[in-house]
């Protein structure tokens, strides 16, 4: 059976979607890692009744430990120590020394920022910080606020709660000493190691997949395979005991027997690890011309610590200026057909190639919205993607030229992280071969 | 006491973390415009036992509405319909009129793209998509799944399940029918307006607040403040009923006079709208030239409708080439101060308004890590922000440069993500003045 975790999530700010919840998803991949199983994750309001029922139904759902993220700060919102030392019927007392402790550390951030609060709005806030459950163990805060481990109602056997804050940097930073904790340890006796992996097929609808599952439903016995499909790439994720490695290994067979070349990834490597994996090994540098709003190559790739071996830089020419002067697209192709068309396109990488100094160049131009025209509707897009040098065809050393135009639906957003995607793909396509 | 409602989003991969889970915020939020609180949203794997106890649970917390989103797929993970059937007590049958509907969909946009699915799978497919709960109402599909209204067990008093799919364009989509549907509109008759504010504080710790809301706490009766500190903005968020008005409006005299020009959004206007209001209203157009990894100033920019209208590019400038020949930076300036220094940083801002011709020009140099150095440490950043033109001082008319060194924890994201944030406070101390 295994362990078995719940997760819940505090905080009206990610209830209503003003902040994107960090902290659930990080979390139930560090516990999968430690063999840990997630039955929910729980998102609830800063309101006590709400946060109390929904620990209840994690408790009653039969988890072996709950972690809770958030309501640790010094507003009066931040209600979950105690809110989880009630669930767990334990008073809530102040602890001294900790209150001293929270106190050097606002002391020392504060030092000369002229933040302004007062001596006593400061000491009632760190006080608020250092109440602790009775029984409960004091996790060393990394920010301002300790964490905690708080047991099941003594004489009683039920999951602990490991209160957490909500900055996902103090989450995170928090998270080794709370797995280590003795009674967390206790709580997940019964895990086991849950493996997980990924296949990525690019191009193919999520029919095909489940036709394909369907089909081979034999041999697939005890793996849990989900589907998603997420700006046109199908990722197909199976969780299975180790036991269950063969009939993996199995289904990785068949999707490369079935889809060849579009099962571009069987090792769960995404496309942007692949193509900085191309471009280091090839030597290759890129730079982006990009003229469509929403999404950017170039944001994309500097994401990726260690960028900075291939990626030369990007340019982003919003009016029609910077597309004539910085790279070289003339007046007659802006007027001749336009500055959202393939030629553009195909100017873009070019001139992304010459400004940058690079071998591979990517040109995307388009029509993000609101407003398009009649020829030219919201969603066309033309990405290029031209690669010389280092990056030219391997067996003949000539420059390769890929080149696409695509209609895309949806918001601004959507049709950026779209044609973003794509053109990792044509970039992967070029290089990979 | 209004109404309220539970959500619940399923999937795998949401639970997971590979799929930031956009539905249930956005569903979230749609509900409250219409009155209607949230207790929950609650995040599910694919998995039929999870995703009843959750649904169980959300009805036994007494919510008078439940909204799925997900699980309406094709392939065998997707298992919403069936398990709603199940916990409303309702037969599950082939609608054979829907699964026609859903086939000429299928057809028309797979048509010419070379999918490679058997007829046979598609067919079954299509056939999984078109089960429908006995007495359930279908709502008309957005993409291929159709949705759900599934009323509570015949003969029983409980909340409604509307069934949506996983795909935010699709779910959006259907939302309005879903929404207007007699059998959802009779179990929210008892919602009543509820109102939400929103502050924005700059440049103070959440202890401080903390504070003032605690020495004002007998005037803001009525009132559900919740605050959330994020890359060194303080945003109190206030929901309340119309007849705590009064409290609501109390608490912005409170914020005004404590906070002076620090409550820079007394609206709950973002820095983002702040900024591109008063790039129009001085008819001012901006360009940047980033040297950081993790985020951008130009890419936050591009994500807002209109943008064209006073953004006119941006250069990303990675490696040192594009630095001088692109921006302008000179080799000694390079080479005595180096390419992370205040001086870069303000040649970077020159170059990109010199480069791409505007009024305003933004410029970030630093460290986003992986690694640093001695001298310059991982998080240290140069931000300079230069006006000139229709973006200089109004009364003298000079130009003006508000210029910021930075040391930021965190990671290469973390990092990116607060220095914009810092830039774009920069932008709009520079114009709102």
């Amino acid at each position: 059976m295994g362990s078995r975790a719940g997760i819940v999530v505090t905080g009206t700010e990610v209830l209503t979607g003003r902040v994107a919840d960090r902290n659930g998803p990080w979390l139930a991949e560090e516990l999968r890692q430690a063999g840990v199983d997630i039955s929910n994750i729980v998102v609830v309001g800063d309101r006590p009744e709400d946060l109390r029922a929904s620990i209840e139904f994690l408790i009653g759902s039969g988890v072996d430990l709950i972690v809770t993220s958030g309501g640790l700060g010094p507003t009066a919102d931040d209600l979950t120590a105690e809110v989880v030392a009630g669930v767990q019927g334990r008073a809530f007392a102040l602890d001294e020394a900790l209150a001293a402790e929270v106190a050097a550390i606002v002391d020392r951030l504060s030092a000369g920022r002229g933040w302004g609060a007062t001596p006593e709005a400061t000491a009632a806030a760190n006080r608020k910080q250092a109440m602790v459950p009775f029984g409960a163990a004091v996790l060393a805060p990394v920010g301002t606020a300790p964490g905690l481990v708080v047991p099941a109602p003594d004489g009683t056997v039920g999951p602990p709660v490991v209160v957490l804050p909500g900055p996902p940097r103090e989450l995170q930073g928090m998270w080794p000493a709370a797995l280590a904790h003795p009674l967390v340890q206790a709580a997940l006796a019964g895990r086991a190691e849950l493996r997980q992996s990924t296949l990525r097929i690019w191009g193919t609808p999520e029919q095909t997949i489940a036709a394909t599952l369907r089909e081979h439903d034999a041999i697939l016995g005890g793996l849990e395979i989900t589907t998603c499909l997420r700006d046109a790439e199908l990722e197909v994720v199976t969780r299975y005991a180790p036991s269950a490695q063969p009939a993996y290994d199995a289904l990785v067979s068949v999707i490369r027997e079935e889809y060849a070349e579009r099962a571009y990834s069987l090792d769960g490597r995404t496309v942007d690890e692949i193509v900085a994996t191309a471009l280091i090994s090839r030597g290759a540098t890129i730079g982006t011309a990009e003229a469509l709003a929403g999404a950017t190559v170039v944001g994309r790739m500097l994401d990726r610590p260690g960028a900075s071996k291939y990626l030369r830089g990007g340019v982003i020419p919003y009016a029609n200026a910077p597309k004539r002067e910085l790279l070289g697209l003339t007046d007659e192709l802006m007027k001749s057909v336009g500055s959202v068309s393939a030629e553009a396109a195909e100017a873009l990488a070019e001139g992304a190639r010459s400004a940058l100094h690079t071998d591979v160049g990517v040109g995307i131009t388009g029509m993000a919205g609101p407003v398009g025209s009649t020829l030219k509707p919201v969603g066309l897009v033309y990405i290029c993607v031209v690669g010389d040098g280092a990056a030219a065809d391997p067996t003949t050393g000539a420059r390769v030229v890929l080149a696409r135009e695509i209609n895309l639906p949806g918001s601004r957003t959507d049709i950026g992280a779209r044609a973003v995607a794509i053109a990792m793909h044509m970039i992967r396509e070029l290089l990979v071969r």
